[in-house]
């Protein structure tokens, strides 16, 4: 029943790759480009016309590309001008403004409002109400939690933008503001409720405001509740739907390493 | 002109009770039961199918029912397999997903995230963005501010879930974060911007990151405008929608153990 | 595509301006008046009925005015009886309850908030995700960043409400609490991450939870980027959007005390 064809309208050269569906009461502006067996809910806007579609008659819609493979929730907006990866899944209305590059296998959570210029690898989940300022460079398998900020403006308002950097495998908990220009390195976890800024090194412990290294997070004492070990790094502990699932992240990664030489 | 059954769909199964009223654009899916007398505002989406409705062909909507005299804003959506108590009312936008058991009178915001599997009592009110995470208890007479999280995961990203514990008649106010497996007592009061884990008791007047126990809420000195008696308990001073409205709280206190025995 | 009028429907005595664009899907409810050359875009709900509309058959919709000039993005809803001056933007999913009086060329971003019975300047910019109670007062000029909340509720829950103040210039950033009652005077700075409650004198930069005032902001050492000054007071060295663009704010002070006189 999501997929009558109802009120569905689409813009010009707009390539929609095999099996896909689109849900009813969505709409795909000009030059969107969806892999195949994608599927679109309901109610989504795809290729949302850029500020300068209002006033300039000669407007032409910059391409979206959508990988093969995802699933886009109902009430999602995606401007024009932004390429994502294979396995795309959203929650509902999330918000992605131009000239967002990510990667496959992506999750971006109900509500998140990506303000685009950004950067974010493979493997990346945000839960809901994700907020990501211009300039942000996200690495993969980096998860964010809900009403976590971050910023780019150090001295608002300014003309300024010190996007975010945010290393490979790192976590960033819930409510956390992470202030322009800070870099988290690659394995770190920031701690709920922290406001972050400057750079933190590989591995880190993060928390407080302002937030501080509290140690290596390879030493803290947080456990995983199943199998007693140490959690961080969590990639030995956690493996569902990332890419070492079944094989284990060891494994993984030597056959990965082995995979580039 | 919000009622003109205008792009209507109703799905099978949907048994619609006396005096509902179903407001333009709006879908209700398969095996929805709607109470009597209820009004769905106009572009709402009631009984939302699960992930497992995209790839299984023999997939059939769990039910969602939604009781008797409800208000539900426009551009709410419940997913299949929810439970929701007589007199609810939505704000816009609010987003239900699946297993959320809802008692009578509660009230939902703008925004809101209920990620389901959930439990919620009767009378609680969640003010806009409010994201409560899986495995969440809420008891009754419960109200949450905006930006409030109510999280569950210990070690993220892990498969535990241990989910948050909110006892009756507590107040969580605005920008806290609610800690995995943190349990707030009955008659509590969690100050804003707080990080609270752990168990507190009745009566508790929490706050802090970490949040500590300040004292105990009765004898925090914190009085009504109106009254200038001490606030807490809140019951004695506040009964706008609350079901001692007109009553007291003392009285109905009396008479609803009366009615007990 | 996005103004083929598919969908739109308009109710009685709405006055739409000259050079009104309107966006398929969107609803104008009675008594709305649009002025000359604004775009509502697609999906947007105006004058949204009170709630005394559901219940009440002699229900009037109050008026709602939107000012000349404006840029309504989609999914927007305005409930009746608010009015907003010249050159207003929105964002993506904003809402605004009745008994909004906001200036001339506002910004309100996405997903947005304001619960209505308050009073906002001219130039006055929030992002995504503010959340405005009710009874706040916000002058000229001010910027406001997301996950900020004005609350209003002294002693949660009462019928006491405390709006929040803030003066003309004030910066008030990222994830704050401005508690009931908070006076944040002109020209001053908010620190992310602030929980902000009492009166502050003008020109204070006020950081912390619970908030201080740590200094004139005239002497802290914050330093634009570009023109490696002091950046506060930022009307100095910030222009985009402002009425000083082009003329400088020292020289737009002068002409504008001038034509005061």
């Amino acid at each position: 029943m999501k997929f009558t064809g109802r009120n569905v309208h689409i813009g010009k050269n707009v390539k929609i790759g095999e099996g896909v569906k689109i849900g009813d009461d969505t709409i795909i502006y000009d030059n969107v480009e969806i892999g195949s067996n994608t599927i679109i809910s309901n109610n989504c806007v795809l290729g949302e016309p850029l500020n300068d579609y209002y006033n300039n008659l000669s407007y032409e819609n910059p391409p979206l590309k959508i990988g093969a493979g995802s699933l886009i929730r109902s009430h999602t907006i995606f401007y024009a001008g932004s390429t994502f990866g294979d396995n795309l899944q959203t929650g509902h209305r999330a918000t992605v403004r131009e000239n967002t590059i990510a990667g496959r296998n992506c999750s971006i959570g109900s509500y998140v409002d990506i303000q685009g210029f950004c950067e974010i690898g493979d493997y990346v989940r945000m839960h809901s109400y994700v907020n990501v300022g211009q300039g942000a460079k996200i690495g993969s398998y980096v998860f964010i939690s809900p009403f976590t900020v971050l910023t780019n403006d150090p001295t608002p308002p300014s003309n300024t933008i010190a996007g975010v950097t945010i290393g490979d495998y790192s976590q960033v908990t819930t409510s956390c503001v992470l202030l322009p220009g800070c870099v988290i390195g690659r394995n770190c976890m920031v701690a709920a409720h922290s406001t972050a800024g400057g750079t933190f090194e590989d591995y880190s412990f993060i928390g407080g405001s302002p937030a501080k290294r509290l140690c290596d997070i390879r030493k803290a004492p947080i456990f995983n509740a199943e199998t007693k070990k140490r959690h961080y790094p969590w990639q030995y502990n956690f493996e569902r739907n990332m890419p070492w699932e079944g094989v284990g992240y060891a494994k993984w990664l030597e056959q990965n390493e082995q995979d580039c030489e």
